[in-house]
Parts: C-alpha cells; structure tokens; sequence
C-alpha cells in the first residue's frame, strides 16, 4: 500500500532537516499507516525520516515496509545502523528479513547483531520453511511456576515491553519445560488474592505444536480452540517459542492463496505475483501446462483412433468441446468442494463411501439437466438430413450423463485417493481430473456414438 | 472432530449419575477437547454430561459442538434450559445459533433469555450477512476515558470475567464515543503510575470499521496491521462491538473457501459439504454448469460452421480438446494468479499495464514452450499421406501460440474488469475466461489452418 498524500509535506520536513515535526509524523500513527505514508519515498529518504522515529517505533514502522524495500535498504544503508535497526524487529521477522539478504550485508548484519539477537536467530533458523519451529518467534512472557500473582505482575510490568504478546503467559519449571499457561486476565482478576501461587491458578491442559509441525496444521488447530497464541515445544517439552494470532493468520492466507494456485495447475509462488520474475513465473506454470500437454495428447490419440467412424457423422464434432467441457467443468466442481473440505477437516477420509453416494447422486442430478439442455442442442444444431437423426439426436444427452459422472465421480474420488497416499491433494487432483475426465470424456462420447449409430 | 476413546467411561459415570468425576471430565479439559470426547454421545446424553460443567464452562463447551447438533440440542431439551445455555455463549456465537434455529423453539427460547440478552441479539441481528456489524460481538472492555489506571485495573478485576477480550481495552466519553486505545500491557507497566489518567496513556490513532463494512475488508485491515481485535462503530463512532482474532481466522477461512468454490464454479455454501443438502449443493452446481454450456454450446456452434472445412482435413479433429484444454488451462492459471494477487492486494487495478505486459510475456514464453511440444506431435499424429503435411506440421503449434497468448491475456485482464465494474473475481472470471477462451480456441485453429492449408 502506498499514499502519498503526505509526500510534499515529508519531502519539506526533510528538505528542513525539521526533527521536531518528522519525529511527530513518525510517532503519532499507527507504525502501518506511518509506513504507508512513506511507501513514496525513495530508500536515503526513508532511512532518513525512519533516523527520526522513536526506538520503540522505529523496528514497527520498519516491518511494515514491503521485503523488497527492507532488503534494499539494509543492503545500502550503514551496515551498524542496520543492525541496530534488525536487532529491534521481533524475533520471527528478523529471521525472514535476514534469510532474505545476499551472503555479505547478511554475514556483515549478523556479525554486528547484539550477541543474544545473533544466538535467537541462530537458533530460530535451523527449523525448515513450513514447520512450526520456521514461523514461531522467542519472545514470550514466560514466568517461573514458583511465582506469586503479586511477583508475577511486578515482573510482566518490568519485562512486558519485550515480549511480543503478554496475553497468555507462559509457566514453566527451573529447567523450561512448560508446566502451564495463565492469561493476562486471569492475574488482573487474581490481583484481589496476590499471594495465590501461579502453579495453583494456571491451566494445565495446554494445547502446545511441535516445533517441527506443519504450520497448516499448527493454523487449523488455533483456528479450531479460538487461540491467541500457540507455544511451540521440542522434544523434551521445553519452551522454545510461541506463534502469535497474528502469524496464524499469515499462514491461513498464503495456505489458502497456495491451494488456489494449486488448484489451478500453478506451483505456488514464493514471492507475490508482480516480484516473481517473469522466468520463474513461466516455469511454475509451464510444468504443469506440459504436465497437462500430455494429457490432451492422450485424448488426441484416442480421438484419433476414432477420426474416421466420427466424420461419418460429421456433426458429433461440433460437440467434442461441449462433451469435454462439461465433464471438467463438474469433475473440478467435485474436485474443489472436496478439496476445501478436506483442508477444512469437514470430511476424513473415512467418509469416503458418504462423498461417493452423494457425487453419483448429484452426478445423476448435474448430467441429466445438462441432458435435457443437450437434446434441444441437438435437435437444433443437427443438420435435418443426419443418417438416423431419430437415435442421433440423444447421443449426446446420453453422453452428457456419462460424462458428468464419470466428473463427479473422479473429482469426489481422487482427492481423497492422493490424500490417502500422502499427496496433497490441491496439488495433485485438480490437474488430474481434468486430464482424465477428457480422455474418458472422448471414449465415453465415441462409446456411446456407437452404440445408437453403430459406428 | 470426534473422538470415541473416552465413551465407555462416559457413559458408565453417566448410568453410575457420578456427578463428581462427570464435573471433575468436564472441567478439566480445553473445552474444545471436551466437545470433541463427547462427540460421539447421543443429544440426551450430551445434555445430561453437560450439566454436570462449571456454569463458566458449560457456554465454552457447547459452542464447540458442530452447529447441527446445538442445534438439534436445543430444539429438543427443556427450552427455560435451553435458554439459559444460550444466555451463557458469546453474543456473537449466539446470534449464529439463534438464527439457525426453527421459527417456534427460537421464539420460545428468545422470549425465555434475560432481558439484556434479548436486546442484544436484537441489536446485533439486524445487520447483513458478511457486514462488520454481523460477525461482532457486544461484549467489549469498554471504559471511560475519566478514569485512572488504578480505577481502570479495579474495574477490570471486576467486570473482567464478563468480557470476550481484555487485551485491547476501548475509551469512551460519557455518550460512547470511541475515544482511544489502552492494552492490558499499558495497563500492567502502567501500574508504577496508578494515578495517571487514561485520557493520558490511549492511543488516539484507532483502526476501526464501520457496522456496514465488508467482512472480507475488515479482515485484510486486520491482517495488514496484526491487530488483535478492531472496533466497530457507527455513523456517529459510537462504539458497537468489535471483531476478534478468532472471528477473523474464521472469515478469512470462509473467503477462502468461497473463493476457492467460486473459482471452480461453484455458488458458495452456507454450510460444509456433507452438512449441504443434495438438491441444495445441485442447485449451487447447476447454475454455472448450465452457464458454462451455453458457452459451451457457442463454441459448438463455431465449429459447426466449419465442420466441412475440418473434415477436409480429418486429423484437425483430433486435436481439438488439445487446443482448447491448453487455452482454458493457461487462462485459468492466469486468472487465478491475478484474482489471488488482487485479493491479497498484492496488485492494484491501477498496476493493470504492467499486468498485461507480463502475461503476454508469459503467454509467448509458454505458447512457444507448448509449441514445440505440439510440431512433435503433429509428426507423430498427422498421416504421412496428408494432403500439404509440410504445412500442416505448423498449424497445431503456431494454433498452441495464439490460443495460449489469448488465454494469459484473457485470465490477465478479464478479473481486473470484473473488479473495476464492482464484480467479485473470482466468481466472475474464472468461469467466463474458460468460456471466452475455448470460443477463441475455435476461432484460431480454423484461422491458422485456413491460412496454413487454404481450407
């Protein structure tokens, strides 16, 4: 998002070297809105309004910045001042940012990074894209379980301007292993007992991801138990993270923008469509055109086969695009709806009899409309001289059917086949039923020719 | 989610009537891990181990259930009962609930709610579907702005309990007014000060939404500015109600769902997909299978018009679903990428130039790509005997060009259109560039051959 409704007025203030008045426009806003108000800026501009935020602001300001602005700026500006700026990001973001620079303002940054910076995002990196580990951030508000309420507030109130959430806090033993979670809420209510231990008021039964979860399902079980956060555990059940409501909500989009894309027969993209190069765009695309090429070549040699008993009557022709269309078109409506209610856990894999029943039923529904639709198509685009026009006017109609089966049947089906194997089914079944509807669209429309016409 | 490891026990306290270790199960867990345990109880049974829960938790509980059961629930048991069950959900799941309920035990159920309550789901019922007003809820920490920090944290003690969130606590003036902004992390550091004013310490640059604002904006301004909850006013910012974390990860769930639907032809439902009855989920089906195939249809037209010219040339026939699928499927991938891109405001319409560039890059780099896959299959396919084959070798590819450019361009531009005439995108393009595209698709192949082979 970019405004630049106050850009004369930044470009004056900075033209003036006036402190007072850009400390004022950088302070006053929301750190979003600020950031918006200077999308127009070049990257010395920038810098030189950001020198003028206050510390707290400044590192807020700067994550609202697009990446590519981020990395530029890191990369030009002096490489202390930069590092100075990094080490005020919250722990998660600085990990992204930093994984974003090239090898030597990288290695430059991170070697003037405060040492405990430098240790978290040692720490914080090793964790591979997608997981939990990958997506959480270090700076929780984590108290002792050997706490009163009175010290826990005296604490927060001391610490609470470095963690990142103090909503749910965190108890844990002299060794960081989580023991329990107490909410901001419940210590302001229990300020009326301040004596009351933590261990006797926390909750025990935590919800809690591993750090090598996959962040998808790390997302949908917030999601489902209407967290605010998450903590993340390692294998001995340490504290070593939470995920904040904020990046949940991250990873709900760009898993959802991911199985769009998928869907539609394009690798999902690391980047956002307008900064993925042209080259790397084609490529994630042209996989799978070629992927499906070779589908469409499967059809053009069962079509091929055939070519002669179909120019006997010359008018099934005209209907091989209406025939393949509508079997795709039904087989990617069946495909989608379940691979939204699977990824939504609204259907398990066990209820794979109950998807069955109801794709052949609304198959049966779906294919005899478009029937009735297809025989006033037929009587009208087949030419009054056909051979046989009595029969050849329900080839299509009774190939509509089929087809619109055989969709439904393979779109509701083949998700859950490539779920069961292990695949992601956004990923593999979209594509799939297209390609395999169309060949048994062909045989199906050919099958059927011959049956009424006896070709 | 349902899970049956618990049941037997279940079951025998409940024969055994043992309330002590139905409330010890009952209290003990996640509420959402106690509705899952007891998922796979009858509703009599449900009603019976839930009243054995703490009063705090027996709300929790039930809105965990999935809503055909609450529903069901409520629909059978005692109404007095079963009101004040619904007196204890959060406004804004009870509003959900009420209106799924049929019309005499809702209007039981509504006269039996305390009279607070009542005026509440009044007031929140009365606004649309997918506005800001429908998704809020009223129960917000609200106080005035003429109180300290001491006063604030005693009525926090004391009113906390009654709040869905505490962690953003909104200002008002003396006629509700949204003043500002204090959280409970203000409030905690801010008690070394306890006699500051709130006036003094609240943010004043607030991010709010209107009543009538669309769900789907208000989730991108929350995600955009990682906020924890937004307020929502009205025409004379007084404040309403506001919007939470969870009720945002489910909107940008359900956009997601719908978009993901919508892509593929399918009207959005109102409910999962095993919850959608038959004849619904048709209906939601049928109205853009029966659009799609008057496009269809069209197409089928087009080729009519020169089926003699086609059958002069009889291996033309073959590859027509390669055509047209390698169209629909670049338009499709194109479309999907501009309609995620738009809807993660990653591109704006006014970015509609540098779009049109890039898919027609795009559109060249993989038409040229399909090209050559295509010569190779015009060797293989096209008899060695064809009239002109040294001509013909060309008609599929240089066909493969032109349709794949008309498809990025098509899927590029057709969801910029549909966004500037006020139209979803997603709904509207996907469908109609697959149409457009297979039309065109027609078109060009009989152009190429025409020019390649004078027919």
């Amino acid at each position: 998002m970019i405004n630049t409704l106050l850009l004369p007025e930044i470009r004056e203030m900075l033209a003036q070297n006036n402190s007072e008045e850009l400390a004022g426009f950088c302070n006053a806003l929301h750190p979003a809105r600020t950031a918006e108000f200077m999308g127009g800026l070049t990257i010395d501009e920038t810098w030189a309004v950001l020198s003028h935020t206050d510390d707290e602001n400044k590192g807020d300001v700067f994550s609202y910045f697009p990446v590519n602005k981020q990395v530029e700026m890191l990369t030009t500006q002096d490489r202390a001042e930069a590092a100075s700026l990094v080490a005020m990001l919250p722990a998660d973001d600085r990990v992204d940012l930093l994984q974003q620079l090239p090898k030597d303002p990288f290695e430059e940054i991170l070697a003037l990074l405060p040492a405990e910076e430098r240790r978290d995002f040692l720490r914080l990196s090793q964790f591979p894209e997608g997981t939990a580990g990958a997506v959480m951030t270090s700076e929780m508000a984590k108290l002792s379980d050997k706490l009163t309420i009175r010290e826990a507030l005296d604490e927060l109130a001391r610490e609470g301007e470095d963690w990142e959430t103090i909503y749910y806090i965190y108890i844990v033993d002299d060794e960081d292993h989580l023991r329990g979670l107490a909410t901001a809420r419940q210590l302001l209510v229990g300020m009326r007992k301040p004596e009351t231990k933590l261990v006797d008021i926390m909750q025990t039964d935590l919800i809690a991801a591993h750090v090598l979860d996959d962040q998808e399902d790390v997302a949908n079980k917030v999601a489902r138990m209407d967290l605010l956060a998450i903590p993340v555990v390692d294998l001995e059940r340490h504290l070593v993270g939470i995920i904040t409501h904020d990046d949940i909500i991250d990873v709900v989009r760009e898993e959802a923008t991911e199985d769009a894309h998928r869907s539609a027969a394009v690798e999902p993209l690391d980047e956002s469509y307008l900064q993925t190069g042209l080259l790397a765009l084609s490529w994630k695309r042209g996989v799978w055109l070629t992927f499906l090429f070779f589908f469409a070549l499967a059809t053009a040699y069962a079509l091929k086969q055939y070519d002669d008993r179909i120019t006997t009557f010359r008018w099934l022709v005209a209907f091989i695009p209406l025939i393949i269309s509508s079997g795709g078109n039904s087989g990617t409506q069946s495909a989608t709806l379940i691979i939204t209610a699977l990824s939504r856990k609204h259907i398990a894999l066990s209820d794979w009899v109950r998807v069955l029943r109801r794709e052949l039923i609304m198959g049966l529904l779906l294919g005899v409309g478009l029937a009735l639709l297809g025989y006033f198509a037929s009587l009208l685009l087949i030419p009054m001289d056909a051979v046989n026009r009595d029969r050849a006017v329900f080839v299509v109609p009774l190939t509509l059917v089929l087809v619109v089966l055989a969709g439904t049947i393979t779109g509701g089906i083949l998700p859950l086949i490539f779920k069961r194997l292990g695949l992601d089914p956004a990923m593999m079944s979209n594509p799939f039923v297209a390609g395999i509807v169309d060949i048994l669209g062909i045989l199906i429309y050919v099958g059927v020719a011959w049956l009424l016409l006896g070709i």
